[in-house]
């Protein structure tokens, strides 16, 4: 028994850190039945207690909070300090200053303890596992804990530090791979193949994410064997989410060919719309996180100030092109109503 | 109405080029409620014509006949005659000597005029899609006609074209992908992605293919809105498959750490099993279908002869670590079965 067998609707909304997550959005969802996600990441403790009281105005319902496990500490300084020097131009063009290419763990230690002290029902984890301890206090404490995988190599790890929930993240999805490691290729193996062998490695309930953008989508990852579908990108149109107008335009009315996996924006593989930035500097990018979500920082701002998609990062899934404006609370419903009508589709072409 | 509403079990196996598929294979499958099919490719227009009949004595059902489209002539001929040089090595290694990387468009029109005469009830195609004529008249001859395809713009020229039914092939599947240009990196979008943007391009009835590897899967793209699955790795096992039993033994008991596309083994991108001649080559192999396909001919040959996988074309879908030995007609109820029951829990799981 976890929170996901209360759901009326068995749809997450993916925390999308860096603005696009707020109270107004996961509320609406938790309304609607699913289950509402806000976004530790980037934020500062304070504003993550202020989202998390804001949040229980708006609903009783459980909801969660993610948070990113602090990256080993950059070793190649090298190729960042060349990163560095090459981002220089689009300082200058910009007018901006590069941040300083900082490391850090974004306030771990006392975003745990705002998660504890608030009693979070769902605590989900992305780049990383927590230790069976950081696990186990949260589980004590009332938390249900979910760990974010894209291999069964990472399913199991998450087992054993004793997570209740993981979140199956196939390759299809926006923004950033939850891998555990930031080098090398990301896994690319696809979400209904990663289900299978996640559901061979370990026992426990499964969320899917990764591109899925309609009900029918949704009922796949089902009839998959998942618990659950965690959708992001077709919840950054919505009226509650705090996107940006530019990257919200960008979404449904996309100027742009496609998606793919860039490190240019943070240092770490992450999916987004193939603007400019992306396609000058994905090569040259180094897995340096999160030194170059810091060093790109001013840069991003000042171009979505001036509402300049080139040098935003626009992270989208590969079902973006199905995100339309309407209410969170209506596009849960209308996913929940498609999703039943898929699955009783699909029972008459099986047959029995 | 197509044939595959005529099907008692919407699992389609996939034509596999080489060896693998064989009309035991294929009739075993048609006779267990599927839809088997025989791969025309690198077979010589008499010895299709002899599985066809042979074929005709083992069922009275349906059953399907896969063409490859023969490729643009290759224009990068220094590309080609490098990786030729690159080769010898491996050759004087194996004591072969290396084929002649010869054009050529594999039999194409004596192969159409064999399922003509044959009146083949379904004629697929993969490597691009045939002229409107070509297509007309396989239809009037009484042929069902599928054009695989793996985005959204091969499927409105498909259409255009006037195909029957696409096989809408995601990134995850074992050997060639079915993309339509051999240049460029083949597409990425996931299969759940690629059929919702079918779905939305065109109006025909869509297989979906790509890693499926259990009834869950099946139910998984039935749902997305596929009207049937099509599965190939999964048969390689079978006591029926033309598979060599060093390429059976790889894909059961794989000594290899996954899969990867590659172009090394034929000029053109496939998915198989990680071994040394894909890691030592994969990045120097020229987009030159089907030369790069005869000059390593001798070599592959005398690998699979040997018994040495590590210079074979092991083609696997990610979904390969669950193929299991099992006769395809049992396979194939298993794999119905399996379907019906992750229908059913997935009704239970989105309510109603």
């Amino acid at each position: 028994m976890t929170v996901l067998d209360t759901l009326r609707v068995p749809i997450v909304q993916a925390p999308m850190a860096g603005g696009v997550s707020t109270p107004a959005l996961a509320a609406a969802v938790c309304e609607a039945g699913g289950l509402g996600f806000l976004a530790a990441g980037y934020l500062s403790p304070g504003a993550l207690r202020e989202q998390i009281q804001a949040m229980r105005r708006l609903t009783r319902r459980p909801f969660g909070v993610n948070i990113f496990v602090p990256d080993d500490p950059v070793t190649d300084v090298e190729a960042l300090a060349r990163y560095r020097d090459r981002l220089e131009a689009e300082a200058a063009l910009y007018g901006v200053r590069l941040g300083e290419p900082l490391g850090g763990d974004d306030g771990w230690t006392e975003k745990l303890a705002v998660v504890r002290d608030c009693r979070v029902a769902v605590v989900s984890f992305a780049f990383g596992c927590p230790s069976r301890a950081t696990v186990s206090q949260l589980r004590t404490n009332g938390s249900e804990v979910v760990v974010t995988v894209t291999s069964a190599d990472e399913a199991r790890l998450a087992a054993g530090a004793g997570a209740d929930v993981l979140c199956v993240q196939g390759p299809e999805a926006g923004a950033h791979r939850g891998t555990f490691r930031n080098t090398g290729a990301a896994p690319d193996i696809g979400l209904i193949p990663l289900l299978r062998r996640v559901s061979a490695a370990v026992e426990l309930p499964l969320i899917a994410t990764g591109g899925l953008a309609h009900g029918a989508d949704v009922a796949a990852v089902l009839a998959a064997g998942a618990r659950a579908a965690q959708l992001g990108t077709v919840f950054i149109p919505c009226p509650e989410s705090g996107a940006n107008p530019t990257y919200k335009a960008a979404i449904t009315d996309p100027p742009f060919p496609g998606t793919a996996v860039t490190r240019a924006f943070t240092g770490r593989p992450a999916r987004g719309l193939v603007n400019r930035f992306l396609l000058d500097h994905s090569a040259a990018a180094p897995a340096a996180y999160p030194h170059v979500h810091q060093l790109t920082r001013n840069l991003r701002a000042a171009a979505a100030k001036s509402g300049d998609p080139e040098v935003m990062s626009l992270w989208a899934g590969q079902g973006y092109p199905f995100a339309r404006e309407l209410p969170a609370g209506e596009l849960v419903a209308t996913l929940a109503e498609q999703a039943r009508t898929a699955i009783a589709d699909a029972a008459r072409r099986i047959g029995g």
